[in-house]
């Protein structure tokens, strides 16, 4: 899995600040996170194939967060687009993008389908052969939700050695012990598995929480993760704000990811008004390392 | 009068090539012609001041040409903006940034009027001290607008020379002789305004057409314009693909500019599968000229 920065800046684009978005590499998949205004830019400017995305996750409605979408759906039906594309989002997007696609008379010519969102609780809304995807519910002003995306575990290795000292097993049973079954004779003994094959390495996982108030609740949901992307709007010393505006500081940010104990930490959602984001590591490093800035075009190996 | 482009090309925006989006500065004001996605980083990156612009006018409602003024009047809210803002537009604007507002709890903080247009025959929009602003009448695959501004006239100027051999005029007459009053004697008598002023500088104008088919109609509406911006999307080469997708050529443009015995003509709205925009003047210039190609952050004094 890789993460790659589209936008990391909070409320307005500017040229070298753009709004949240973001993409997750997983195989030969991209996984678009929140689409912020602009977004379909930064997509081509990074050089990413925006055939290569399928699904579209969306956090919360407020505009910094989703203004792109509309936009890159429309390019996409332009450039011939055939595969489907599925939207995850709070209740309301479909209502704002079928709208816009009536008055504009667009004809979407590929298959779009709204996975709408209204439940409080942590719910599984994909399952793929390579990975699934849950909510981490957050709280912001607005109905919001992070994401957590798992690997499916991989097939077990052979253990080739080992196995090569049993001529009774041939090739053709080498499927089900990668899945972890026993070995069975003709005679109906049996070789255990874990004789046979070594564990894979195991799944990795990111969590997107963006926007959102200082939550302890949800390190249960994040705990152990590989990368934990936490937004950072303010600092410290304008803590009353982010209390007022429910966002989180970089030190808040630092604290979910010491008790969730996860391996990394990338800061994001920067308030404009802070002119040095190094500021945002420096407070965060207190509390948990190793922590990285989010920054447009950076990406992240997980 | 001056233009100042912010995006002149067709359909999906790029790091270097934006959707339609320009602001012509009057005075003091900036007026906003189109919106497409991105235009507040634009207008950002050139260092307009978002504060000067009042009106906005927006052509159809294909997203090319409106999917970022969502953005931008979010923008305005968090900026502070106190003083109002005005939008023409076809009909349907409003209902989405109406739906976006309300679904964004958006509680948008100045006065926000829509002027919502439906009108098949040219009509004067709007007139203030400074200008006046018509609709041009356009045929596209939607219904569309161009907009028609002219500077209202200015003052006449006073001839000095000639009124210091009046010494009967004293200042307090200058204000009804730059207007074009005659001077009146106490005795009756009458010093008629041609002797003692000159014509002020004619008001310049300037004429938008984007998007739109090959249309001579629009000839008398746009006549002896100062400039004019017209939509090339294609060259004759394309010329089957500008019927089919009622828009224009360069060829095209260049004759609507001669027909109309406009000053000067600026080509925008190109479609990216032309590597060289060279390529739209010369077509243009074996009909009219002076042609200018339009191009981000450029600038044209009328």
């Amino acid at each position: 899995m890789k993460l790659h920065i589209l936008g990391c800046h909070s409320a307005t684009p500017r040229s070298a600040a753009f709004p949240s978005s973001q993409v997750l590499e997983i195989g030969n998949e991209l996984l678009l996170i929140d689409a912020g205004e602009g977004m379909q830019i930064q997509l081509r400017k990074y050089k990413h194939k925006f055939n290569k995305i399928k699904h579209i996750f969306i956090s919360h409605l407020h505009g910094d967060h989703f203004y792109g979408l509309v936009g890159f759906l429309s390019t996409l039906r332009l450039i011939g687009r055939e595969k489907e594309i599925h939207i995850y989002a709070p209740v309301g997007l479909k209502e704002i993008i079928t709208l816009q696609f009536k008055i504009t008379q667009t004809d979407i010519n590929y298959p779009l389908y709204f996975h709408e969102l209204s439940a409080i609780e942590s719910t599984q809304i994909l399952s793929t052969d390579k990975f699934t995807i849950s909510t981490i519910p957050l709280t912001h002003r607005i109905y919001t939700n992070g994401y957590l995306v798992r690997e499916q575990p991989a097939l077990r290795k052979l253990n080739i050695e080992v196995v090569r000292q049993y001529p009774e097993i041939e090739t053709w049973a080498f499927h089900n012990l990668k899945r972890g079954k026993d070995f069975i004779r003709e005679d109906g003994s049996l070789i255990p598995n874990h004789l046979l094959t070594l564990p894979p390495p195991p799944p990795k996982s990111y969590a997107y929480c963006s926007d959102t108030q200082y939550k302890p609740d949800i390190v249960p949901l994040i705990k152990g993760v590989d990368l934990l992307y936490h937004e950072a709007t303010f600092l410290e010393s304008e803590k009353d704000l982010a209390i007022k505006t429910r966002h989180s500081t970089a030190r808040q940010a630092a604290q979910i990811a010491r008790e969730a104990g996860v391996k990394q930490l990338v800061l994001g959602h920067f308030s404009s008004r802070y002119p040095d984001e190094s500021l945002f590591t420096k407070e965060a490093q207190d509390i948990f390392s190793p922590v990285a800035i989010a920054q447009e075009g950076k990406s992240f190996e997980i």
